[in-house]
Formats: structure tokens, C-alpha cells, sequence
């Protein structure tokens, strides 16, 4: 990998810090860039009300100088807007776990006498930091010509049937929809499903695709095992909070079809390879294809409910119902956002493997020159 | 990450290498610990005739002196068997690429005038190695009684029901079936499929699923998306060749069902936590919980068909049918070794994450000082 | 290696942002702790004008909850107090690279059309990210009766005589030393010769020394040439700016003499192993033996000098002189606090590896298991 | 960084393995490329009885296929001739350790009840791996144009007068040099010390120079600590067993002198940028120059003598004389085309993160495009 993404920050602290390192010279940036994908995270139906309270905005304190990059590690702050309520209010002591949260196995793992400091860190606010790492890279991957986006295909067990709705218009669809899903019928059905969610005091999950488009082929290598883009982007999509399941195209789909029907036939457009079909989602031999790469993300429902749960006072020693946190109902529309960040930054760290270079001036006559799967390359 | 595990070498070559890094010292360890795991990866239902030739056997070639490790790495050879076979024989170019193999994206990847230096590196075979490797990390995590087990769920659209049986069971019963599905109704009908698509001249791929057992809690960290333990285990089993898919327990149906229903309770036997339910897969905030881990990997089916399918001769510049490289119809079975290998080296790693320690002498009573779940722990 | 540590910002930005990831939870940890640190390295004779603007203050951002680590990642920032005077002021183009600095190799590596970029981020300001982050690695060694102090043994060609101080001695004398020196007479002539280099518009280096003292033997290895510990502290403190030599103990004094008059012999003191001397360094091959760690850093006199240096203006493409920017003359008394810095990080990341462990509670019962060099151990 | 080198095997075990990952494809490669390094190692004045015995032949077991590269893992297995001598032998256990060597450190670090272990793997028989992977990667900086070469500069006190002397020269010197010191006058006083300190059945140390030409400016970078280049060479050289110190060019002499009389001016010839001098030994900012690259390093004298030295015998609890292990008197000449590998190993890895790419023909074209210090670039 040559690209590292770091954060750092809690929920109720002073705010999120994400450093990038590895990112060429050259690239205009600027906050507003940022600020776009860091709205989109927090926006969307069913999120809870602490979203009105953050309107994040992000401050470049490192790596740009007069609008561009310089090549030195990017640095972006964003400051908790509530920080300030919180900082020096005496806050209870928490002790009992949510089932489904890290609550319980952050205290087993580092002793803590109190969960706050698991749920301060592994709560969901962390992923802001990486929406903003993952902007800078999608806006790398822009001067390519490669796009970046995602959708909601379902949630709970509402499915939308997009078939027939070209990849593009998916993610033009998506941007305008209260739940992120294309198919309009399906969208209303999700609302819906959500209200009474809400009322039953429950939580919903659901499943998030993301696809890249304008990906060139030969990012990834199947040589050595951890080289493999799939499994790449299997470990930073899976690190997601609540994301348990992951799939390269329609993976489970798949298993239950032969062979001659999964696999995309290699057909001739004049001298150009072409590739009907995504069912391999852009990788072969955890190398791209050339074709769209589509990634399929599965979101449980999120931990905190309002409907308790059994769980332990671990102070107390006895069986109690757990108590309510703050959050999302469903918070799988924004997250469409986090998955797509972290798309972005395996792609962008596979195309530095593959362009090298230092400058983005460097990187793109390579790039025109790399072979696009024409007889003869 | 402690553990590094690099394999080298291709399908006919003189044999596969495989380095594993960052092992303790005083790990008794001999050759055949590592076969029992290669014959597994040999046998099964829906193999073609290769694996006959084969019967891998492991060389310990360093990090080992009078029958222990050293600390040093290990170094694993084994040897094709069919090697001198095709040593000096002159190979035919090829040049029509397999829909759904590495063949064309490693083309495109790395220029190569002829397909064969893409499949015989990209070909399973190389699996035989981290199965090896694998093998020296099992042997490791049972010094503390963790074991991983693994089974078919399903093959094509067949699905074992699998509800009723202890996870224990699973794993023995899967030992002595031949597609290691311990539903016996289920391995039945999944021979009878197998026949068929072998009859059809086709492949089919399935669902594996892989656990361990006595994993204690506290195994990876929600801190740094990097260190999620969930993240790590996709990235190791999306690695496989034809995986495609991974869940932690069962994500994908779990997106389906409220969050009250999906959440494992927290309960008290005696002083000790107790979770019923493995829904989160033994792992909440990509930390283990002390629960089974539970991990599903979706495998396509298989490239090579005995039916052509539509291609491209790279050489001709003309639309061909593939021809046929001799290869499984189903691999499913035999998979099963490789998801475990691929598990038990990332849980090793976590292992000696948390304990450190240079021995095994060292890590034991480290291990026997973890917090296991209690109150007061 | 299990920490890391990530410094953004240049050196007229904002500020620094500096996040150490890896470490374990229940360490307290406040910002004096940082600060002490960061005031050394602003302290010292020889030092220029800037150092006075500075006055370095640590904002702990996140990993602290409570005052203790939380094992989340520790961010710290530290603003820039001139910032505000540069931020909006049109800034002259510079394009007149220093020999010895960054200045040309930055340019012909980034494609920047002014050197700004290049100093900016090359500037020694961004050791003070490095001098908190290794801080807070000081401390957690501290826990563990581990101390680390550092002194200037010369200063062009001033050489100290030390011979007869002990280690901890030395680093007693240095805290109050304007030159970090602990030989009273040796630190009387280097001030002296500062002066004059001063008054000759020119700049001088030296050597420091940095030592640990109650480190345990067995960190590090010898079993993967990456683990050796010798390695990583040649990696570390060689890439402080302007250190461009690094030995283990007096080595390359050590290449003089015959090997029976180099290696410390191995004696008994009751059931102890005792070792008189310190030639090697406190490693043989490759991990620590119990006796105090002595590392050597060769600094080389600053690049930027009054008196002009020849060089070319790329704009102009003309062969002229350098233009002054503001800048110490010798370094070398502030740079010890710096070495320093990085021999902690080293140290605390090869004890987290040895001990494991995810809270300092976890870690000190089996640090006080270690063997220590009795005989039985 | 994108190349992994592993080595594993003991000193008489079967054999030692070596895995370098991450080669682009089309690299011409046969093993005569890596033997004539091997047979380097070798020779030397001053070799102990055990290189007569050896007579290193590289086996290429992956990675090649019809004499090139195919991007996949290099792997290389050189047999121990003598191990079938050793296999079946009783060994008497070994308990006193030698001062200077990792005989105590790794018996105190892994808890072995025998020395043996340690010795076996901490011998410098490992390097012969290393070369294996330098050649390789030497290989691959030769299709640049890229030139790695060393020698002696010193022996015990005898130091060669070099100062005359091109860097080409001294290289072609070196080769037919006994001991591989360019300067004649003192290579005939360097050989007589060696014979008085095998008289006095003693050992010596001395000083290795490697350097690297026609490398392009630009490589490694200031912007991360561990980013810079002259880190990563001294962390690669320090790890060599018995290697205590590394230099970047003359650093602990430049340290007595004004900074205006170390930096290397800039200057033009016709439109190109000339550097006079290498005292920056081709590094500013951790970024190369585009000047020679320069490293010495301090090698000890090894800690076997025949002379015993004051030791421990563990088993017996006090305090012996060292026995004697068979051993060379003085391996500095032997150890040139060691640090030369490691030097290698260094600058391909930089090179590829430079140019990227998978194949040396889409390296080449990169290559020539890459700014070579013209005003314009």
C-alpha cells in the first residue's frame, strides 16, 4: 500500500483529526471539495437528530499550498460542534452494553471501568474523518475520468429492481433521493418501511452498493494474496461500523449458477476488448477488468434502540434492559457516502501502485499511455 | 500486522515456496501436521484428475530445529509432482482467454505475450502453500484451544439446513462427507447436482463456511479501521482465488430483520457473560466477543468449462470459443482447508497481537491471564 | 511494528498535527507532559530568532479520555503561532535552492515552480510533531522504569570528554547545559565556537548521543532483517533533517581495534549476568542485552548560511549566490531532544511487541515476568 | 514499500529460501546472475575454512518462466553442502555464549536451552539470501543504467587513501582486490594485518564503502519520516549482521567543518544542473540527487575468536572461557557485495515506487521521461 489513512478523534471531543499520506503534488484542493461529501454523510431519512446538531466543515491544516497539494501528508480537522455542551458536564457513568455494539468488547479488551470510552471511538461519527480522506482521493480519481458512486439497494427486506437502470443513472438517481435508492417505487416503499420502524422504536439495516466507473484494467495482482484489489477492497469496506458482509458483483447470486451463465463472455467492438455483463464486478484474478467495479455492502441494523434490550449492568452484576443512546434509526442512506470513501482510497492507492509518480503532472500522460484491453496493447 | 505470509512459485514449476514470519518460538511442529492440512485441500467430491498426481507433502526447509520452532521463519517447500513432466516439453502459446479468470486481466496487467505467466500463477494451486502456512498458524491457536472447523453450505442452489447441529458437529461430520457438508440429505443431493453439471459439461460454485471455537475476547480493535478484525478476516478470505464474497455471520440476512432481533442479548450465567446467538458472527466492533467466529465466503463457479464459452483470440484478433484446460468441476469441497488456513492465520496474528511474546512458553501464561467475560473482569 | 506515527503541516502553515497510533489504554497523560519536551527543542544556544516567536503548545485532540489513553489513536496539534502574520501576505517566489537542503531535490521531485513547498514541509519545524509524538513514547517507557536522555559529545571540532561521567550523570548535566553538554569545559569551548561561526555567517554540526537506560534484554531480532533493532533506530533517528551518520555504540571506533578488546565480556554477579562495558551499544545482534542503548547521530551543519553559498536561480537560469532565509546556526544543543524522540518511539514500539497487551494493567505483570539475565531465566 | 524481502533457513539446515515480492515482469533473469554475487560472498582474504566447503548455487524455483520475470514472487533456495555432514549428528549442546554475538540475546529472548538456535539463524550464512535478493534487484537497476559497486576503506587502523581515485575505478579496483580495497599500497598493509591478527587468533573490523551511480534524481522523499531515502538505506545496512554504524556520505567528518565548506554547490553546465563534491553522498531531504550515492558502514570485528574471551556457561552457572567456533578472521572484504545488496534492494524498491508499473517495458518509457536536473525540468 502506499497510501495511509489515519484518524483520530471521539464523538464528544474536540473533533475528528484525518491525515492522508501518500497523495501526489500537484492536486487543486480545497475545503469546499471536502465539505460536499461531508454533507452528504449526514443527510438522509431516517437519521437521527443529533445530524442537525454537526454540519460538519472541514479545516486543511496540512499538505496544500496555494490550492494544491504539495506532496507532504494531508491534514483535515473537523471540529465537533457540540464539543462545547459536553466538555465539562459531568457525564454519568455507563455500564450497561448494548448487544450488537462495541460496548462490551471495547471494556473485555482494554479494562476500561466505564463503556464511554469504547462507544466515543467506535461510534459512527468516526467515519466522517474517512469521508473526508476518501474525498480527496475520489477528487484524485476525477482527474482520470474515474467516478465514484453508490446507492441504497435495500433496506430492511424492501429490495429495489434496477435491472434496467443503466449504472450512471443509478448514482444521478440516488443524489436526489430521501433514501438513496434509485428505484423510485422501491424509495417510497423504504420510507415508508422506516415510519414504522421509528414506532415500533426498532432499527433497520440494509444493503449499499458502490461502483466505480472509468476504472482502467490491471489494478490489483493476483501474485501475492494480499496484492488482490477484491480483498482490498473487502478489508475497507468490511471496516466500515456495522458493514458485516461484503460481495464483489452478485456474489452469493452467483453461487448458484453454473459457470457458463456467471461468467462475462470477451467479445470484440472492432479492435476494442468489450465485456457484457458485471457479473464478475470488475475484477478478475483480484485484478480490474475494465468493466465497472461494483461492491455490495451489508449494514446490520444499528446497535442502539429505543425498544430495550436484555443485557448486564457490568457495575451492578445483574441482568437489566439496556438504556437509550441517542442515534439513527436507519442510517443506511448516509452511509452510501462511507462506503463509496472507502472505495475510493483502495482505487486511488492502486492507481499510485500502478501510475507511480510523485505529481499528478507525473501520473497522467502514464496513465493515457496504459493499455485499455485493445488487440495489440 | 506481526505475521507476514508469502508464497512463491507457479502451477508446473519445480514447487511452491511459502515464508511465514513472526511465529514464536518453542512451537513443536513436524511435516506431517502440515500434510494432514494438504491432503484435506486434495480430497473431495467434483475434483478433475489433477489432484491425483499431486499428493502434496510439505518440506520444512527452516525455523524448525529438534522438532520446534526456533522464532525464526518458516520456510515450507512443496514439490509439483508433475514437474518433470512438463520441464522440458515444448508448451503451446495460448491465447484465448477464460471468461471469469485472471488470464485477460493479467494480460492487460502485465504485458505478456502469451496467457500462460497469468494462469499459472493466478491457478489454486497456490493455495496449496497458505494452506501449509496455515496449517503451522492452526497448530498455534489449538496450544490454547481455539480450534477452526469448516463446512459447505451450499453448492449451486442446494443449501444444507444446518439449524439444529452444534457447530462442533458440523465440523466432524464435514470431515468424513465427501462435498464436507455435514447435512447428510443435503450432501446428497449436492453429489447428484455435481454429476450433473459434470455431465453438462459446466461448473458450480457454493457457500463455505468457517469457524473457530475458544477464541477468547478482545482479538482486534475498533480504533483503527486497519485493526478491525472483521476487516482483516475479509481481506484474507476475499484473497482466495474465485471467493468473491464474505460475510460475518449471516450479514447479508440480517440486513432483512429489525435490530432487536438481530443482536445477540447479554446475559449472566453465574458471574459469566453469556451471548445465546451467534448473529454478530463473534464479533462486535470488529472485536471478538468470545462468541464462535462465524465466516461465510461466497466461490463462484470455476472458470474452466468443458463448454466453450464466448472469447477472443489474442493473437488472431478474431471472436473464439475458450478451449478447455484440464480443471475441477467443483471445488467447493476442497476449498473448504484453504478459508480456514486463511482464518487461523488471522486469528494467529490477532493471537500473538494481544498476548506479544516471543515463545510459547511466554504467550501460555499471558493467554491463561486474559479476561474471559467475567464480572469483575 | 505495531505503532505509527504520522506528522502533517508545514512549516508557515496553520500548525503541526501529529497522530501516534498503537498505543495502549490507561496510560495518564496530560499536555504538560508533551510541552516539557517541546520546550527543549526550543531551547539552546545557537538557535536563531524564530525560536523565540515559537513557544510550543500540545492540544491533545483525541485517545484521551479522562485523563488517560483510551487505546484509541493520539492526536495532538500544535499551532503555528506565526501563522497568522503569514497567512494572507503576498509571498515572494524563491527559486534560488540551498546546496544541502531539500530545496533543488524537492523541486526536481514534484515539479513545483517555487522552492516554498519544499522548505516548507522539509523544514526541521516538523520535528516538534516528531518531539510530542515521542513524548508521550517517553512516558509510556517511564512506566516501566525506562528512561531516555540524550547530550551533545561535539560540536564542529569541539569534542567532549566524558569518559569518566556515568550515563545517568550525563543527562543530568546536559538538562542544564546551554549546549546540552555535560563536560563543563568541553561546553565553555563549544559556546565559544559558536560565537565565532556566528560572526563568520556560517553554520556548524555535531555529534549527539542518546541514551536508554533499563531496558530489558530481548527487543528486537535477528530472525527477519526488518526486526533487528539496530535497524530501526538507524531508520529512525536518520531521518531526522541534517543527520546523516548513525552508530550503535563508538562503531566505527570499535572497526579499529581487535575483536577481543571490542566485545563486553559476559560476567556473573552472584546469579546475575553482568556486563561491564558499553561497546556494544546495548545490542547484539539485533536485540537489546540489558545494557543502557548509546546510539550516536552525526548532524551536519545547517544548510542555510549568511555568507552565500553558490548556486543557480531556476527562474533566471543563472548560476548566483543564495539569499539568506532566516534560520539557526548550530542546531545541534536543540536536535538532542529530538534524537531522543525517535529512540523512544523505537523502544516503546519494540516493548509493545514484546509485551503485547492493549492497557498498561495488562502490561506491566508481564513486564515484571521478563527474564532479566539470571541464570535460570 | 513495494518490495518484500524474506529469507528463512539455518546455517546447517537444508538450506536457505529466499521470497523477493514485488519485481515488475519482463526481466530477463537466469540464476549465473545471482551466483556471480553469490560467489562474491565468498571470496575474500581473511575467510574462515566454511567458504571453501560452500560453493553457493542459486536454484530459481518461482517467478521466472522462459527467462523472464513474470511479476509474480522471486523465490531462490541455496543448499547447504555440509548439511548432510550435520543431519544425523549428534550435536553437543553449545551453553557458553561469545560476547559480541547473539548467542546470549536470543537465548534470553526466546528461552531456548541451547545456543544453538541462535546461532544458526543470527549467523551471517543468512546474507547469502540477501545477496540472492540484492542481485536480483541489482539486476533490475542495471536496465536503467543504475550502477551498484563497493569496497574497502578500511581494515582494523589501515585506512585506504581513496581521495585520487573515480568511483568507477575504485569499483573495477575493488574486484581484483584480495581485499577488495582500490587503493594498492594499502591493501598489501591491510592483508598483513590480517595475517598478524590471525597470528594472534584475533578478529578485525573495518569500513565498507558502497555507492551508486547514474541513479536519477528524486527518489525517497522528506515529506514522511520514513519516506526518506537515507533512512530506509540505513535501516537496510544496519541490519547486516556485525554492521554497528552507517554514514551517508562522509557525515561524522563533515560534522567538524562550516557548513559552507560540506554543502555541495549547485552550478551549470550549459543548461544542466552540476553538483561538484559528494559530501551530501547523493541524499538532500532524504531525497536523491542525481549525484553518486555514498554509505559507509562500520563493520565490527566479529565476536568469535580463537583467542577465548571471559563468558558464562549457562548450564553450569559460572564463569568459563568462550570455545572456540569455526569462523573467519576478517569478513569485511566478503561483506562488500553484502552491503551492496542491501543498498540495491533499497534503490530498486525506490525506483519502482517512482516509475510504478508492472513490467519493465512500461518502466523504461517512465524512466526516460523522468527530469534529470535540466533548468525547465
Amino acid at each position: 500500500m502506499r497510501l495511509q489513512l489515519l484518524t483520530a478523534g471521539e464523538s464528544h471531543g474536540p473533533g475528528l483529526t484525518m491525515i492522508l499520506e501518500g497523495m501526489p503534488a500537484g492536486l487543486p484542493l480545497d475545503e469546499d471539495t471536502i465539505n460536499r461529501d461531508l454533507a452528504r454523510r449526514q443527510h438522509g431519512y431516517g437519521a437521527g437528530p443529533r445530524m442537525k446538531i454537526e454540519q460538519d466543515r472541514a479545516r486543511l491544516l496540512g499538505g496544500v499550498m496555494d490550492g494544491k497539494t504539495t506532496g507532504a501528508p494531508l491534514s483535515v480537522f473537523i471540529e465537533n460542534r457540540d464539543h462545547s455542551r459536553w466538555k465539562d458536564k459531568l457525564i454519568q457513568r455507563f455500564t450497561v452494553p448494548r448487544p450488537g455494539h462495541a460496548d462490551l468488547s471495547g471494556v473485555l479488551k482494554y479494562g476500561y471501568d466505564d463503556l464511554r470510552p469504547a462507544l466515543e471511538r467506535a461510534s459512527a461519527r468516526e467515519t466522517a474523518a474517512r469521508v473526508a480522506g476518501g474525498a480527496i482521493c475520489r477528487h484524485l480519481l476525477a482527474q482520470f475520468g474515474i467516478r465514484i458512486g453508490g446507492y441504497v439497494i435495500s433496506i430492511g427486506e424492501i429490495r429495489a429492481d434496477l435491472q434496467a437502470l443503466p449504472l450512471e443513472e443509478r448514482i444521478q438517481r440516488a443524489l436526489t433521493s430521501e433514501v438513496a435508492c434509485p428505484d423510485e417505487a422501491a424509495a417510497q416503499a423504504m420510507q415508508a418501511r422506516i415510519r414504522e420502524i421509528m414506532q415500533a422504536r426498532d432499527t433497520l439495516g440494509g444493503v449499499i452498493e458502490a461502483i466505480a466507473l472509468g476504472v482502467p484494467p490491471g489494478l490489483g495482482s493476483y501474485v501475492h494474496w494480499e496484492r488482490r484489489l477484491d480483498a482490498r477492497i473487502a478489508a475497507a469496506v468490511m471496516s466500515i461500523p456495522a458493514i458485516k458482509g461484503v460481495e464483489i458483483g452478485p456474489a452469493f447470486e452467483n453461487t448458484t449458477r453454473p459457470g457458463t451463465q456467471v461468467h462475462d463472455p470477451i467479445l470484440l467492438a472492432d479492435a476494442d476488448l468489450y465485456r457484457p455483463g458485471v457479473n464478475s464486478g470488475g475484477l478478475e484474478g483480484g485484478i480490474t477488468t475494465g468493466q465497472p467495479i461494483v461492491v455490495r455492502a451489508a449494514m446490520k441494523p444499528i446497535a442502539t434502540t429505543l425498544n430495550p434490550q436484555r443485557s448486564v449492568d457490568l457495575a451492578e452484576g445483574r441482568e437489566v434492559e439496556t438504556r437509550y443512546e441517542r442515534s439513527d434509526f436507519c442510517p443506511v442512506p448516509r452511509a452510501v457516502v462511507i462506503v463509496e470513501a472507502m472505495l475510493a482510497f483502495v482505487l486511488a492507492d492502486a492507481l499510485l501502485e500502478k501510475l507511480g509518480g510523485d505529481s499528478l503532472a507525473e501520473m497522467l500522460p502514464r496513465f493515457a499511455a496504459l493499455p485499455r484491453g485493445r488487440l495489440g496493447d
